[in-house]
């Protein structure tokens, strides 16, 4: 049966894909993209570089453009599922045309963690017959403690990883936040310490980490500044209580 | 300045090593062993293999035996920071007997998660000068995901990572759970879905997954059948509600 493989490439160093993920890469000479139209020209880059340092047979980049996306719905979670479905069409779509040869999708970080990838794929699966497999990859947040080199809970406590959009009503024992755009961190109270990353592992990697009262006016004005120099930004952190 | 690279190598599988790692683990001559003659033969051989597979150069492995440690103490907290102590003079008499040789030690899965090599490396840095560098690895969380091919979160939810210690009193949206020598997922009370996996990436893999009230005798025979016969066994597990 015909294969599609969901590789994690890590957070953007090339250096943190792993052999697993090399190997996978190399099964097959179709990538898909999807949503490239709306991706930065230097993403898109970084993961060029990847595949150009870890290809050793010719490939290409078969493009699967995103359908329009209402970003500010009243009822999130029925938008997103008719979003993803329409994705699973456009796939199906471009995987059929393919035949019977192999592909594979990359995904940044790792595709279990806050990624539709594989929700899609299960789509695409009601629609179209394969088989498929996963490869793991470092996230952001393992490239954010290796970077501050901080272990991500003290001994024997939890971890939490949520979304700035919910960190509000969460606790902060030890919170790893992504997706967050709003600088959420900055309506948390308490004596808090924040270890915070951008751009991680890349070559314009900024690490900022202290007393979230004492820095984090330092980080919201960092970011802003890296965000309009660059167009975007990437960056995640880690509050401790 | 002399350099201790303290590299996360993956969950088992010789191949999720990271090319980062590789080039670390090629940079040096001694791999540090903590506590080794506690170790299961067979953990012992899989990290040779990763060894002598990756590894262009040749190598040594140096011991640092493990001090005693009250393995149910009153005061948790108060012991393992001594044992820490103990474990990191161990470590640093180890470490300035080489010289000025660089040095790295391998951790499964990821220095950030559930591991004590950090804060003893930092204890050392106060006996002995040289600089130190982690590298992330794939955590056991991350190839149970890949192997039951689910992502950790619904959309937007946050995703909780804790131990069996602790699992009774937390909640379970998404809860991953490590270090469970109790089989603590049968106190969960209600509607609840398990994903279970024994030796990840490793070749006897096993997974389990379904409603938990389904599995759980199925896993709790399993995972003894498992220990008995192969004299350890590691695991862990992600429950949804």
């Amino acid at each position: 049966m015909r294969k599609l493989y969901v590789i994690g490439i890590g957070a953007g160093d090339p250096d943190q894909v792993t052999v697993q993920a090399i190997k996978a890469m190399n099964k097959v000479g179709v990538f898909f993209v999807i949503g490239k139209g709306a991706e930065k020209q230097e993403l898109v880059d970084v993961r060029t570089g990847i595949l150009d340092e870890h290809m050793d047979r010719p490939y290409r980049i078969v493009e699967v453009q995103d359908p329009p996306r209402d970003r500010a719905p009243e009822n999130y979670g029925a938008v997103v599922d008719d979003w993803h479905d329409r994705r699973a069409d456009l796939l199906a779509a471009r995987f059929a045309e393919l035949g019977d040869e192999d592909a594979a999708i990359l995904v940044w970080g790792d595709p279990a963690l806050y990624d539709s990838t594989l929700r899609i794929v299960e789509r695409v699966r009601g629609r179209l017959d394969f088989d498929y497999e996963v490869i793991p990859g470092i996230t952001a947040p393992q490239a954010l403690a290796a970077r501050h080199r901080i272990v991500l809970n003290r001994i024997g406590e939890p971890i939490h990883i949520t979304t700035g959009r919910r960190l509000a009503e969460e606790t902060v024992t030890n919170t790893v936040v992504m997706l967050d755009g709003e600088c959420s961190f900055t309506k948390v109270e308490g004596d808090v310490d924040i270890w915070w990353g951008a751009y991680l592992g890349m070559p314009d990697e900024e690490l900022i980490a202290g007393k979230l009262r004492d820095v984090e006016g330092h980080i919201q004005q960092r970011r802003a500044e890296l965000r309009e120099r660059k167009g975007w930004i990437m960056d995640t952190y880690l509050l401790r209580r």
